[in-house]
């Protein structure tokens, strides 16, 4: 049980490394070495240029290493202001809409949980505080275990049935309302900048360009021949001659694959060229065999510079086979248009009969396509949607299960008891300090960490024909993984694995609703420390991309030869959306669980949300390069999982209040199971028409929300369309469309291949 | 508990008076006065022709009332044949695709159940009458209730835990597979019915229509220059020149309720005439207050023409109003196009940024247009759904307390205690019976008979702009009160009224499937009455039309004047799929639960399945004239509502399950609470493997449907659209679209008063 001592002691200590970060950031991004990894934004878009010392390892001045201007560091902190000061316009231009919603997401905490944790302090706090639940059930029962100073903030001090709890009603409706009316005001933003962000963006090829799949098969005619002619037999002679190209897909996934080879060999190449060119001496040496640690021992630079040369003998000839073998086509075709009108026609009505016959939709932006995915067999689809929905499910249900076993290697004496033979090894001090503090940690962590990557496997596997919809399907799946793991799992087996099978015991929802609003209450110390350390902690890490760091620093010394490599090395990476978003969701699903029960835990929140945007802010602007710009396409999500929290929320909200609501309910035992019918009635009755109103009217307000803008999200409109080619028209009376849309949607690789 | 014999009497009855019911039709059909009643399709389609002796009241030869040729008699159930030789393309033909496809029903009935009887006679049958579960429990407690014959043959006569059960296990997988085969057939027989069809359909104005709703009011402008003006800025040239009129929407709501009074007059007018055409010596007399009750005494004729003076005066201004008032303009419009193509593009598309602007969408057929709805303002729809969705929710799960009021009426005894000066009316012998005997059922009786109009006043609370859109809502409405009411209330509340707090009082969803699954089986004699009574009984009612019967003669007596009239008293009517499709899915319902627990239902519900589709044939070619033809657009309702009741089936088999299964399943008491949590696990456990299985592949059967043949039903391909517009231009290249469109979805109301 933490004590306001402890929790102030670790906000103090995460506070000041979060400082320490913070500085140690503030530093290295003055350091010319370190610039391509804090601002290669700017490398990209060519405002910061490369200085012309380059090349090799020459000796240079220590001016080349450390920044030795003694007026930057008096400007320190300034990187903040750059980023806060960057209007929302020039952000959305400079880094895409994407980023600019996801910072919004940051303000929109902010803006729910400010008036909230005011109303919490001013209101909620004084009333649990001058109450003496807590202290009371200690005099009756000194077996409970003991309570904190920060429990006693928390609705557990408020004695059951008490008047003061008609204010934590009261104060229930006045947040839902009010974060319904934020949200309600978000997505109405979003929306419009949306439709803003459309219909002022430049020309690009997925306005004109539709994506056919399921061409049937015709053993007499090309894939490109059969939708030609679909198109002649089957549209408008208007229509028909506003096509402006059709693109057949091919599967160039085994290209790819080797085209990647190839580079990683020039990696190598490189870096035993480097290694020669330091040491001319000693020509370096390379085993042939598993990982460079068995086999033959040859030549390094001779070795890959006869792999490399095969191996483009060997892409030519495979690109060769892609072009003109049949079975390397998939049947689907890219068809460009010479309006977005008629793009739109296409795109968004259904052609014919059979819905698994010319399937029509808008093609992705060529850089957000995800070609793998071109290539899965349509019909497979469904199969494979509900395969990885079942693994979904048993991967959220029994992560605990790995996690406990992991957990109970941590005492070994059962295991010890059960392998005897193991017993002299697990006895040495070393041996056993190790298993017990480091590898049961370690294991889950790596499994923690890896799990985003699971995720978007699961997620690639669904076959998604765009980067963005493949992360928006792994964002969902982590948020679920998180609600069950992180929140439901540490509210329930965390201090109180025993609760687990209480709520087995009597599962039902009644009794689930009353465990879970007692439960929950208790682990708000634990959830303060969470934010803590994984919020803020995680937030400083994240300024200061120790990872990018390391990695840019060993590829530059080891690798990097021209200014291209150079580029290469900087890897601004991205926002990383599929991990990102539903961290985010995560502390407001916190946020919104305790506002009423425990509204201390709302400025550690705060505080989370005001630093992550002030740190991602940064990074927006000066660091990621995004694959893609869907528009934000991921709001309708984000929003539909706080709506989530918030009916998590409001039935563990009924669950507490049908044991101590204020309202002359009927008191009783959580665990006592043999509750008369007219008792559980009563019960059921009493709380039903003040809080049960709750979750009805949240989603109501969600269908509305949905009805009201969700179109801007799913559909084109036509008006918008035909205003843009009108307006496009008048600029540009004599562009070339067929020439600007023709080999648009090539596969990358091809296309690298024919430059 | 009702033993063979009981049943087979009740058979035999109900057979009997079926069959005299369809005697007492082949007589009547005979006879010339009611060939309007059983032939009135006929001469709307002007195949017969009335005959020539019409007119007043002359004394007409005895031929006319009574068919005397006795060679009719002998062909008395020729009949039959002729509803059952007619070939299905020509009865779409004839009466339309809803009506074929809803005559399909009752043939899946029949497709589904009969290898289902069989199986279950041949397998399951033998197996549940050779145990004797039932004997041994009578034996170890004899306080149990008695079993009857018929229960020896269900589950329940099946010892606990027997590996007898593995057949039943077996049999469900065999029966769902098989009802989901027969369902994915017809599902794409219907889909490619409704394509041809719409292929094959005759022009009409509604595949070149679309409904323009939400136009934004602007003061300046008319709504019909909004539109104009709408469509010119703001699609592409082509499209612009594809409209061939708009027609906006008038509300003359007003001005049909003051039509509809004339009609009523002009009947009360005609009644008066024949009256004194026949007493030419007393002039009929009316009074003039509340009903013709009260108040002063005028002349009846004179009366009625001067009102209807009086009120054709009063329409005809109010109609003027309607066309000049701005007021009763609508912010609709409909805008008919020159090729079907142009209209699907408009119809299938997503207009503008606001999703409540500017909504197009395909318009009813012209006879389907439920026209007060498109009064209704758009942004109250949203409003009236949620507020008919709570009342919905009341009506159904709170039906059951008037009808426990009613019923506690049967008990007097209880309410003279509390009412002592009723005391003496009570007991007068003839009162006191009458309360119990009659009232009590009375009210029950004539609160379900409103329920379709309930239901049917609750949809059109809800706006749906077409009749059929409306039938449909009703009938999903119907189903789910009959679900809840009719199959769980019977179960739950019929005999064992107990179980429902036993139910409450354990709320675990494990708990209530058990319970259930204990309780349904022995509720199958019950079942089997209802169907006899329900069904049969229902059948024969509708064959022999009563009420059209008495109604056509009635009005014949006392208002027709001439043939027009005739034509109208003789009121076809319609197949009333609001509650007819309701009733076909209860009966899935009732064989697809009982298919494995208690087989001997199934031949029950074939011969109900078999009387329906012959008497509902015979209706459908000589009697009904349907409102509308909306294609079939019901079905993926009764293919959904059909997996409910698959759904309900398969949870109710798991809790039986969980109780008796035979694969080592714990043995526990349904009432005993304090299991352990492990108990509950390895329950729980056990059970899943074989039966989870049924509800997730159901499910997944449903969606795949879904995907596979929904687009037919909410979709118009282009491709069919543009194929048709080609065709039409080849078979009439000088069609004046623009001349056939014009006015044609006027209100009908103002086109009746323009003609």
């Amino acid at each position: 049980m933490a004590t306001f001592a402890d929790i102030a002691t670790s906000a103090l200590i995460n506070l000041l490394s979060s400082f320490l970060f913070l500085l140690a950031f503030s530093v290295l991004r003055l350091q010319p070495q370190n610039a391509r990894v804090f601002y290669p934004k700017w490398y990209i878009k060519g405002v910061r240029k490369p200085s012309r010392q380059t090349g090799g390892h020459k000796r240079l001045s220590l001016s080349h290493y450390v920044n030795l201007d003694y007026k930057a560091y008096l400007r320190l902190l300034s990187w903040m202001w750059d980023a806060i000061l960057m209007p929302e316009e020039e952000l959305i231009e400079h880094a895409g809409l994407d980023s600019a919603v996801f910072l919004r997401i940051f303000l929109l905490g902010l803006k729910i949980f400010s008036p909230m944790a005011g109303l919490g302090f001013l209101i909620l706090l004084p009333i649990n505080a001058t109450d003496n639940n807590l202290q009371f059930k200690m005099a009756k029962n000194p077996n409970n275990p003991s309570f904190s100073d920060v429990d006693k903030l928390s609705i557990s001090n408020v004695q059951d049935k008490s008047p003061r709890l008609w204010a934590h009603l009261l104060m229930t409706y006045i947040f839902t309302i009010w974060t319904c009316k934020m949200l309600y005001m978000e997505y109405k933003a979003v929306a419009n900048m949306r439709l803003h962000f459309l219909a002022t963006k430049k020309r690009s090829p997925d306005q004109f360009t539709i994506l056919v799949r399921q061409v049937p098969p015709d053993p007499k005619r090309s894939v490109f021949t059969t939708v030609e002619d679909f198109f002649k037999s089957n549209t408008p002679d208007y229509l028909l001659a506003q096509i402006a190209c059709i693109q057949i897909v091919y599967d160039a996934n085994r290209l790819g694959k080797t085209l990647d080879k190839i580079s990683r060999m020039e990696n190598w190449l490189n870096y035993y060229q480097n290694k020669f060119d330091r040491h001319p001496l000693k020509r370096p040496i390379k085993k042939k065999g598993f990982l460079g640690l068995w086999g033959e021992e040859v030549d390094a630079i001779n070795y890959y510079k006869t792999e490399i040369e095969r191996m483009k003998i060997e892409a030519g000839k495979e690109q060769d086979e892609v072009m003109s073998d049949p079975k390397s086509i998939m049947p689907s075709a890219f068809v460009s248009f010479k309006s977005r009108w008629s793009a739109a026609v296409c795109a968004q009505t259904h052609q014919t009969r059979n819905p698994n016959k010319w399937i029509t939709e808008w093609a992705p932006e060529v850089r957000d396509v995800y070609w793998p995915s071109l290539a899965i067999p349509y019909l497979s689809l469904t199969m494979r949607n509900v395969g990885m929905g079942v693994a979904l499910f048993f991967l959220i249900f029994f992560f605990m299960i790995p996690v406990l076993a992991v957990q109970s290697l941590a005492n070994l004496d059962g295991i010890v008891k059960k392998f005897t033979f193991i017993k002299p090894l697990v006895e040495m001090p070393a041996v056993k300090s190790f298993l017990q503090g480091f590898m049961a940690g370690l294991a889950l962590r790596i499994f923690v960490a890896l799990l985003p990557m699971i995720l978007m496997f699961m997620s690639r596997f669904e076959g998604h024909l765009s980067r963005s919809a493949l992360d928006r399907r792994a964002a969902t799946k982590l948020y679920y993984f998180m609600v069950v793991n992180v929140f439901f799992g540490s509210v329930i087996t965390g201090s109180l694995i025993e609760q687990l099978w209480a709520i087995i015991n009597s599962p039902s929802i009644a009794n689930i609703l009353k465990n879970l609003g007692y439960l929950i209450p208790m682990k708000a110390t634990f959830f303060i420390t969470f934010i803590m350390v994984d919020g803020w902690a995680g937030v400083s890490m994240e300024i200061v991309r120790v990872y990018a760091l390391v990695i840019y620093h060993l590829k530059n010394m080891f690798l990097v030869k021209t200014e291209k490599d150079r580029d290469e090395a900087m890897a601004p990476g991205n926002l990383l959306l599929n991990e990102n978003i539903p961290r985010l969701e995560l502390y407001f699903l916190l946020g919104i669980v305790y506002s009423v029960t425990t509204p201390i835990i709302l400025p550690f929140i705060m505080v989370f949300f005001a630093f992550g945007y002030l740190a991602y802010r940064n990074q927006v602007i000066n660091v990621y390069d995004p694959d893609y710009d869907s528009g934000a396409a991921f709001w309708p999500h984000v929003h539909g999982r706080i709506i989530v929290a918030m009916i998590i929320e409001q039935l563990t909200l009924i669950g507490l209040f049908t044991i101590k609501g204020p309202v002359g309910f009927a008191q009783t035992d959580v665990r006592n199971k043999s509750l008369s019918a007219a008792t559980f009635m009563k019960e059921m009755l009493s709380s039903t028409p003040f809080l049960v109103a709750l979750p009805i009217g949240t989603m109501i307000f969600h269908v509305y929300c949905k009805k009201r803008f969700r179109a801007a999200f799913q559909f084109y409109p036509m008006v918008e369309a035909n205003e843009k080619d009108r307006q496009e028209e008048k600029d540009t009376p004599d562009l070339d469309l067929q020439k600007y849309l023709d080999k648009s949607y090539l596969h990358p690789v091809l296309k690298e291949e024919q430059e």
